[in-house]
């Protein structure tokens, strides 16, 4: 599928300041960039690609002023779709190097906290991508998506107590279980076709079967619609903006539409990948 | 029944200290003392009893030295028991303003952040004693009694989040679902017939249908076979023992034996209640 | 002096809903209600008057539709006032009994986990009035006072590492670092004079010298221009408001104007108690 | 300087087990692996080597029964040392991406909940070696080193609240002010000579003026008498044994000894790198 995608991000800077953007789509085997446009204004933004994540960051240097920063693309997804029945665990045992920092708590994601909750209720599930289905499921059933109930300081330990937060938590959750069954997991931030008021998007990936599959436990957005942007291993590794110095955000704007012609999508069943390995 | 009971606490005090100690057991209709001696060698004790809670409190200011504290009691229990299915709650609407405390969030029991939870899970069930036993039933099933799982700093979202813990925070979490649902609930602190091994223990009241109810939410005691000690908001309010100054407590020795001829015990399965209302 | 204060509350209810309020101000014999009116529409409230703590609450049953409670009151104010410096602390061997729980942590002053910090910083002062004011001027210049950096969950220990807060939050360090040290300490809500924009205001109290002292770590309010509400072991005890059921707040209104002729007041600097012992 | 060190560790393997251990020497140009030694039994250890850190994994599948694994080398360390006042720090706006990640807050070092103390402490100090040793003198000075009084779940915030802990605790704190101020910063394990016990030590490094440089906040080891082991966000990623399956470790032992002839060392008080950047 193809679509059309961008974002607005005005900012007022007093004096001066210094903005780490991940806001443009990954390059990955799995996405094509057909084309894609970057308003900065002024500035000339400087540019580092991660190499084991993808991530694209801007890094920007703002002088003081009003500026806007605006991004668009037209990109082309398409993921691997896999039989989900037929994707299985690696044990800990077989994991790679590059994966195995992801079985490790992070800043959001206290797995060892939840290590015998996760035992309790999953540990007895067949280990597959179906099993990481079952953790999202329960997510989705027992967690409230509600706005103003989590901020940037809420870990997956808080929302598993107080159950409710938004995509973020819910993906922060999800990495969590994830983890603590000894399941390598990771955040990722993507635009989301269909989420309505159209935003970023937050969803995970669990690494199953020698690959990164991608979950969404708050069922919000289809995961053959997903652009991704940026991934580590939880939000403090893939926020779409990170300021330093006397600068403050106004309200931004995001879309997203699909612009190649298509009869409707069937809701997806299988296990669906967006990098390669 | 009938309980000869005591414990003995031994300290090292460096230079002077303050001891306040809460270990003799309560004065209540439903509990009577018929014998008791308190040992705190060359030491007055300072006696405070709160007409509230009813809790007797020693205060001992302490020289340098070794001092043993000895307390040893017989005690006879008559606790009320009743059909337990006939207990009901009492609307918060008609609480009386005594009892309002006990819906209060406090030190270990953050109600507050456990609502969702709470109402999930149990909101639907019909009010009354078998609600309350349904979340001990909850407790009993899903948290590990381990010692060493926890300390003085747990909470009962600790104990909600990491599924394990000792008496102490079984009767947090019991006492924090309980308010959650605005069933005003406290802390007691007991001595407890055939715990093994014996020991202080921790257990909690649930206030219904005008008068406070036993709970143990780790099923280790009978609650025929309780002598209540202090009780309180939770731990912080009913600790045994609480220092001010140089002293350091060493190994404690606990006991309770029944006294009277009895039968065996049937398994309680009535609402029981040791306090006037 | 003499204060004309009240304020505004709106509500919607959807279905039906308990409504518990801590809004009038406080019978004491230092401050004198010389009139006040209640009006809570078509409902009629049930009145509760806590013993030990003169709070007193209103508990009103609302059916489904708009409702506005409305209080005004004409309060004088005559503050015991005394020379700080001659203010002393009671050591926690001569504590009354009914004063001790609140050297105990609660919901929000967690005393347990900041108690070296206290001790390091301000074990060594002089005890009395001055250390407690010392505590006060300690927040006062390292927390900054900023709405929006704290909720209903944020407890002191959150506050003194995050070091911003809002009233509430510096009553509840300022409580939790008394405790520490052994000084017993309470919130109150109040009535402020001079507060801007007007609101309920939070402040504290320590025990000292056989009475409770008035300590606000915010600097907002003058504190012979406080009428006092209520008092409890945390902001958990003394809301304003408690809602049961399906009710929903909107934007209140509080005043509260200087009634009495009067020149211009001095800055406090004596110690001021506004309760009886 | 030259050192023979090593590591015993017992396990009891009740079915089977996984276990993954970083305790050898890393490689790095500036300290050189004499001769070393591993012997895992009869279990062949599976080798990783992670390219960016240089951690050294050993993987192992154990069978039920008594295991022994023991590391021994000779490893000469030649750390580079610099006049600490001429090491300056680099702006965010200069950081190259691979040591982006290191500001960012991780498991245990939540630098973004105590950004307002570090810049109000440290923010005005002039940027460079010698500020991040005044985050580990303000460490050193306010932390009690005391066995016992954290666990693996306490935070850097919980330490900077409750001021006690041991050396992973004071290179958290360490880390987290460091990127609090936007300084990039990484938790390292090591052997350390003259540590009393002997023990794994944990310190940290800050990355400045293009290198990674040496600190430990609590003193108790001097920098050019470290062997480096692993190192990582924070303990997460450096732990010196991960355990998976029904395995328990019993008291190990550490050594390390200096082998070559050497006058009495002086206090380092300069700069200290033991990695190449």
């Amino acid at each position: 599928m193809q679509f059309s995608l961008g974002c607005e991000l005005p900012y007022t800077v007093a004096d001066q300041a210094t903005l780490i953007l991940n806001i443009e789509a990954a390059r990955s085997g799995r996405q094509t960039i057909l084309s894609e446009e970057l308003d900065t204004g002024s500035v000339t933004p400087e540019r580092m690609e991660d190499g084991v994540t993808g991530n694209r960051f801007l890094r920007l240097h703002l002088p003081a002023g009003e500026h806007v920063i605006r991004y668009a693309a037209t990109v082309e997804v398409a993921p691997v779709k896999l039989d989900a029945s037929l994707v299985r665990e690696t044990p800990v045992a077989e994991l790679p190097i590059a994966v195995m920092p992801f079985i490790n708590p992070s800043r959001y994601c206290l797995s060892d906290e939840l290590a015998r909750f996760a035992n309790r209720e999953f540990g007895g599930l067949e280990p597959g991508h179906d099993r990481v289905t079952a953790i999202c499921n329960w997510i989705n059933e027992r967690v409230d998506y509600e706005r103003g109930t989590s901020d940037t300081t809420t870990t997956a330990v808080d929302t598993f107590a107080m159950r409710a937060g938004v995509c973020r938590d819910f993906s922060h959750l999800g990495i969590t279980l994830c983890r603590a069954l000894g399941i390598p997991a990771r955040f990722v931030s993507s635009y989301a076709y269909g989420l309505e008021p159209p935003d970023f998007h937050a969803i995970f990936e669990a690494w199953l079967d020698g690959q990164w599959y991608l979950f969404d436990a708050t069922r919000q957005a289809q995961l053959d619609g997903i652009v991704r942007i940026g991934s580590g291993r939880d939000a403090a590794d893939a926020a779409f903006a990170s300021h330093f110095g006397s600068i403050m955000s106004k309200p931004m704007r995001v879309w997203m539409d699909r612009t190649d012609v298509g009869g409707e999508r069937e809701p997806t069943i299988e296990a669906v990948s967006t990098v390669a390995a």
